[in-house]
């Protein structure tokens, strides 16, 4: 029997920052290729050397303004933002990789299914199969305005709608058979036809006639991820979900989410090692211990707590300069705010007995150590079945990526709870096979 | 003074066809390579290797079904279909060129306008200034059905909705100012936001509230493409375009058409050159006459009239194995059908003395020659103010380019009709300068 083997997915975003708020001031972090494609073509090596299974970008359709009630201090901070579409950069990515995965953000809310489903499909094709879709359901107003909208709506519509969604494109990817393109000149048979139908679903939200233009693809679907932690979120993850994002933020906290998501599981009959349940890490790496815990000091000492409530009021759709408790925020955050993220800021009170108000201004915390003293605490959390593997999340970019990749990766590889070779020719065998 | 200069724009798909319907069917077309990352660095290298100005992807969201009403017989003939989203492709053409312009083909009728700003700005911003938009209207029911309506909208409605979302999209594009983006790390401060502003636009159609989440791109705005030819679709060009492209059948046609649409431009304040416009042609090449003759005469022997039928009812928007007239198309055809498409066969019919049913399965001319009979032809059409360069559209993929770049363009260099440099930066610095 092969050892059970951790799976590694890096979070992405076209910007200098991703949840760590102060990390593009540090004099490596990459500010100036933001919209070279060598920025992305190096990243997506870095990681596949090290035999990641995949890459994600996180993505909103625009920019934060819920803290405040204006844009104008995140946006000077340097917060949270997709500077670029990252659809334009993964096909690049895609093309000077073999076997790393590559995840796009697509939101079931403002995206039509047959515009998903056909731009997933044409990327999995395009890439051979590596293909993952993190299935968001949007959760501000800002981006709902953006496209239109007075304001998003409210959970329980959005997670219906989503339903319809995924089961649209299911159905629009399986329209399609196997061996449709014959490709016979003499014959002048390009496609048969026999092997081609239409799709006509009709769901309360959506509705799409299909059929694609395009074969079935490698994966057939893209491996679907998702990070909702509400009761609804959980649900969808347990139904369809093959990878999971989430935030913990003790392994305690982390055990509790993985073993109720697994249980959910079995209600849609599914297998508990059908989804990769992957906790998220920032990592600070040096030499030696204090090395380390100097590098770190170093970092959070670029941290502005104004930045990091910013941050957090994105996170959590909520304008936390007004907020004062957990039950402030839940009167007035409408229909926005990512529950995960609450969920930790609530984990965080709890385990460090603060206030409100110091838990949202305080620095998420990030893992600080020898290679090998992280490769301990990954170690410990993966045994101990909080989790699966891990969604590595960058501080200082692309160094920390670097960093984990030539230090950290080789001493799991040498503990065997790492692949040395990719064994799967897609992304979804990767996951299987690990 | 600079002596005028023709234009080049190639027409491509993602698929072996594009308006010949036999071509796939050559022993030299590329068929094994149409998800291949390398099919697409190909064409876009030989393209820069000629200074064409740039590309472009024709598309349609789906399977052509009007003829017939069903898509059997259009899989299994071939017919003109977009196999992957050209968005997956141009992002990879963009990282193997420097110069070469790059559009895609965006429907203002399903597609949001926060969408199309945000996918163009980033294309603009990662190939350096070298995007173009080929708006689109949508002109088939089929589009409208895989996107949940019930059928197209009537053109003027499908032309007032692309008013707003033209306009919507400038003012998104416009929400930053230059250099918003100064990432100053000791002083903490990434973007400017007294350069960034809100948007809200709000028109009949469509609505957004804005701003883009990134900076003004080299090209403010992409280059705007335009194909129409009814009333509408000449005023809109008239009004937006940077490019039209145009089908006319004899050079009195392109002169009656060009003629009329730089008139057009005048009542919005444009001067004739702001808009160059391509009629687009498909070349046959030989050593001499007749060897080209012989060519020609293969490659039409692989054309089946009901192919070729089936592409003009897709491209008519009307089912032509039901139709025998002009007045029984216009009958039927309800919101669909692209009037170029439907001008040109009108144009057939008169200038060959021939029936409608003939002349809809007749093949499209070719331009049947030697490199320099075929500049003689294109330098006629230019120099009597038919046009202001051309469309070229693809026979056998990618061989015809192929042709064309190493034979007829660098007799149109010597002629001191086509650049051997590019002079601009961006794109449509390259259009004003030739």
């Amino acid at each position: 029997m092969t050892a059970r083997r951790m799976h590694m997915v890096a979070y992405l975003k076209t910007g200098p920052t991703a949840n760590h708020p102060g990390a593009w001031r540090h004099p490596e972090a990459a500010l100036d290729d933001i919209f070279d494609p060598a920025r992305y073509e190096h990243i997506a090596r870095v990681l596949e050397d090290a035999r990641f299974d995949a890459c994600f970008y996180a993505d909103t359709f625009g920019l934060p303004d819920i803290h405040g009630g204006n844009f104008d201090a995140y946006l000077r901070m340097g917060g949270q933002i997709s500077y670029l579409d990252p659809l334009v950069v993964l096909p690049i990515m895609a093309r000077v990789t073999k076997h790393l995965g590559l995840g796009a953000t697509l939101s079931t809310t403002l995206l039509h299914p047959y515009w998903i489903a056909r731009t997933l499909a044409s990327l999995d094709l395009l890439s051979g199969g590596r293909m993952a879709w993190n299935i968001v359901t949007s959760a501000t107003d800002l981006e709902a305005r953006n496209f239109g909208m007075d304001g998003i709506a409210a959970k329980n519509e959005r997670y219906d709608r989503a339903e319809e969604v995924v089961a649209a494109c299911n159905a629009l990817w399986e329209s399609w058979d196997d061996g449709a393109m014959v490709a016979d000149r003499e014959g002048g048979v390009f496609i048969d036809p026999s092997k081609v139908r239409y799709t006509n679903y009709e769901g309360r939200y959506v509705r799409t006639r299909g059929p694609l233009a395009m074969p079935r693809t490698p994966q057939v679907r893209p491996v679907f991820m998702q990070a909702g932690s509400s009761d609804r979120g959980r649900d969808f993850a347990a139904r369809w979900a093959e990878l999971v994002f989430c935030t913990p933020n003790t392994m305690a906290d982390g055990i509790a989410f993985t073993t109720d998501l697994k249980a959910r599981m079995a209600k849609f009959g599914r297998a508990p090692q059908d989804c990769k349940v992957l906790p998220s890490f920032m990592t600070v790496i040096g030499e030696t211990q204090s090395i380390a815990q100097e590098k770190y000091e170093y970092l959070q000492s670029l941290i502005d707590p104004d930045a990091q409530r910013m941050l957090n009021s994105a996170l959590m759709g909520v304008d936390l300069s007004k907020v004062a408790s957990p039950e402030e925020m839940r009167a007035r955050q409408g229909n926005q705010g990512i529950v995960g993220s609450q969920d930790r800021v609530l984990q965080v009170m709890k385990a460090e007995g603060i206030a409100f108000q110091d838990a949202v201004a305080k620095p998420r915390s990030l893992l600080v150590g020898t290679p090998s003293s992280i490769a301990d605490t990954l170690e410990e959390w993966f045994t101990a079945d909080a989790c699966d593997g891990f969604i590595i999340t960058p501080t200082v970019h692309p160094r920390m990526f670097e960093e984990f990749c030539r230090l950290v990766v080789p001493e799991l590889q040498r503990r065997g709870l790492f692949r040395r070779e990719y064994a799967g020719a897609t992304l979804r065998e990767n996951l299987a096979r690990g």
